[in-house]
């Protein structure tokens, strides 16, 4: 079996062709990607049957089941994605500043690819479609560790996809999946300093945080989100209502669903009642604190670990506070830095808690659910980062990108 | 004594009133800090004889007691410093991009401090207040961890520090120095992600090596700097001299110094000589492989090792190369991604060196020299980031801080 060592070595090969291919010539090979998906389709199917067929004998829990199933509709998704990556504005040779110094040079910093990319994620076969994209129209090599579950429909698809590199006379080990499943190889590829030039992890916040602890290479953290809105005095409680409304139950499962409602005294009176009648339908887990549960008696009390969780479901948990000063001490304590709502029509208010929230993305009047690389009009993400280094927020191409100066001069040298 | 969980802690409490402070205060609080160095210098250079006395008696070497030693100019130059700090833009606040999406919401990436950054740096007590300067003019705290040689003088420079903090009514703990040298504080240092956002090392490629290896929190790598120049056929020699004798002997002893010279055969006949004489007043130790020795018989042979081999002295390389490819080949396999530089008349050569070489920054016929801070304008510098994620090439007070999205939006919610 090829080593890690060997896979590192082939993509610091792969790194320099891909450095310099046209912006033509990426879209050109994108859409043979998805071509040959489509075209494997029977194959790819075949591999996630088997997948499956293991995961159900391994008592693998149904909501994971449905995260690896495959079918037509999905894979055509994935080849759908890939042509419109092709579609995407290029980042590379984007330049960002330029200026002349006193000594006459002209600098500019212009951007350049990143390098060889480690993406270590799980169970999800379409990551690696979408990985494989995102990195490859941005000029980098990746190496992909997917969950074991998804073994084979990722040798399928990556089948797939290197066909198409292959055709269009690209090194094939552009994109290459470690099929050694082992906790050894993943931990060994998070160590991998020599070859790899940033990992990215994707899964649940327990996952990630095991993989910043072990990495040795630099990671980029995404996803853990414990996002709250917070409702002012004097806000307008019907747009709180249906803001709440959206941010909780749209989506529940995802990172930038709303966990937990803070509210002003002032309001929550009159808000709370609101809430609870609008959530209804939906069967949500009410929690509160004291003040919340005097005004809403038949909720549960939240307990101080409800406050720093991330629920992923239909539960939130609602704490009443003072004023905004109180709001803001405790989002700031609580939140995992994602994505955080004020509701308000108090200007001051609004620019306090824009200014004083330490998070990746703070909105005023909106929900939480914005915070997504599509919606942001990046036209695709590989992951929200709530890391404050290299990248911030939803990340689309231009973030798994890097720099580098380019100084034309006339023979200067330094006095 | 204090524990570094404590100091973490107390970095984060500093943390949110940093963030906040108006440029006006910052600027205020830098020159306190100035007038507080020089009232201090008394004491700093009576802490500093201690260290030098104990430096001495440990057979420390003479280049390192150098750097360790501090005297009324060098006193003067840190509080200048400072004062050039406050003198400088403040990043905090600026936005990055902005736009409007279909639904109407108003996007902006708003620059903000990154929180807590961790430094931890060998002898140069300089480096305890340039740090501190341009993390606190970005909003950041910071935790200081200079070399034990060091140590007397940087909490002296850190007690005139913290002096002017707390007249001016700022926590304290904005800066806070490690007394602990112990390297099991320091490691403890390095795996702080609980309160660090970023761990930035100064010193010799070893030792941040070593920092890379043991750190959890995110690195920003710094310095090592293997540069090349590289002469193009049809170049002007006479400007190519000018550059190497510059980029090799300006000052030997810096990362961003030339340490290898590439020529192309079709001029390394008449180049060679002309180089050798001009270097011969600064008595350069050069190595040559058999084409280059074949030219200046003197020089003795090149190494394997010394191609990978940043000198910082007066010691020189010369590789001898058939063609343009087999000098980016060569430069891209041997150089530290710092600076390297090509000395060339032909348009497409510039063109395809500058794409193709993998380094921070990329010259066409100019010093390698000039990769600095103040050199690019940036004012002052807190080092020379090697790595591609976060920042490439000198970091300057942009480059210590993070972004935040802020989203105004009237009601929104996802469909």
């Amino acid at each position: 079996m090829i080593t890690l060592t060997q896979m590192g070595q082939n993509a610091k090969n792969a790194e320099q062709q891909l450095s310099q291919l046209s912006t033509i010539k990426k879209n050109q090979v994108l859409k043979a990607m998805a071509r040959e998906v489509r075209k494997s389709s029977d194959a790819i199917l075949k591999a996630n049957a088997i997948d499956m067929q293991d995961a159900e004998k391994n008592g693998v829990k149904k909501v994971m089941l449905d995260r690896l199933k495959l079918d037509d509709d999905r894979i055509a998704s994935m080849a759908d994605g890939l042509e419109e990556v092709a579609g995407l504005a290029d980042p590379i040779g984007e330049v960002l500043k330029g200026w002349t110094t006193e000594t006459g040079l002209d600098i500019s910093q212009v951007r350049v690819p990143l390098g060889v990319i480690g993406m270590i994620y799980e169970a999800r076969p379409n990551v690696t479609v979408d990985a494989a994209g995102l990195t490859f129209k941005s000029g980098n090599a990746v190496i992909l560790r997917g969950g074991k579950e998804a073994i084979h429909s990722n040798q399928a698809l990556v089948t797939a996809l290197r066909t198409a590199l292959k055709t269009e006379t690209i090194a094939e080990d552009s994109i290459q999946l470690i099929t050694d499943t082992s906790h050894e190889t993943a931990t060994a590829l998070m160590q991998l300093t020599a070859y790899l030039d940033v990992l990215i992890p994707r899964g649940s916040a327990k996952f990630i945080q095991m993989v910043v602890q072990k990495a040795k290479v630099p990671v980029i953290e995404t996803g853990a989100g414990n996002c709250h809105v917070y409702v002012d005095e004097g806000a307008d409680l019907q747009m709180a209502t249906n803001i709440i409304v959206n941010a909780k139950t749209q989506r529940p499962s995802v990172c930038n669903a709303m966990e937990k409602l803070v509210v002003n005294e002032a309001v929550a009176e009159e808000l709370l009642p609101m809430v609870a009648k609008a959530l209804k339908p939906f069967n949500v887990d009410l929690r509160g604190d004291e003040r919340a549960k005097s005004i809403l008696p038949d909720i549960s009390l939240a307990t101080e670990e409800d406050w720093g969780t991330e629920y992923n479901d239909y539960i939130m948990a609602i704490k009443v506070v003072d004023d905004l000063d109180q709001a803001i001490d405790h989002i700031n304590r609580y939140n995992t830095k994602h994505s955080e709502a004020i509701i308000t029509n108090n200007y001051a208010h609004s620019e306090q808690f824009t200014k004083e929230i330490d998070a990746a993305v703070v909105y005023v009047n909106a929900s939480t659910r914005f915070t997504d690389g599509y919606e942001f009009g990046f036209g695709a993400e590989i992951g929200i980062s709530t890391q404050k280094l290299h990248a911030r927020g939803p990340m689309g191409l231009n973030e798994i990108t890097s720099t580098k100066y380019v100084i034309r001069g006339n023979g200067q040298v330094r006095k």
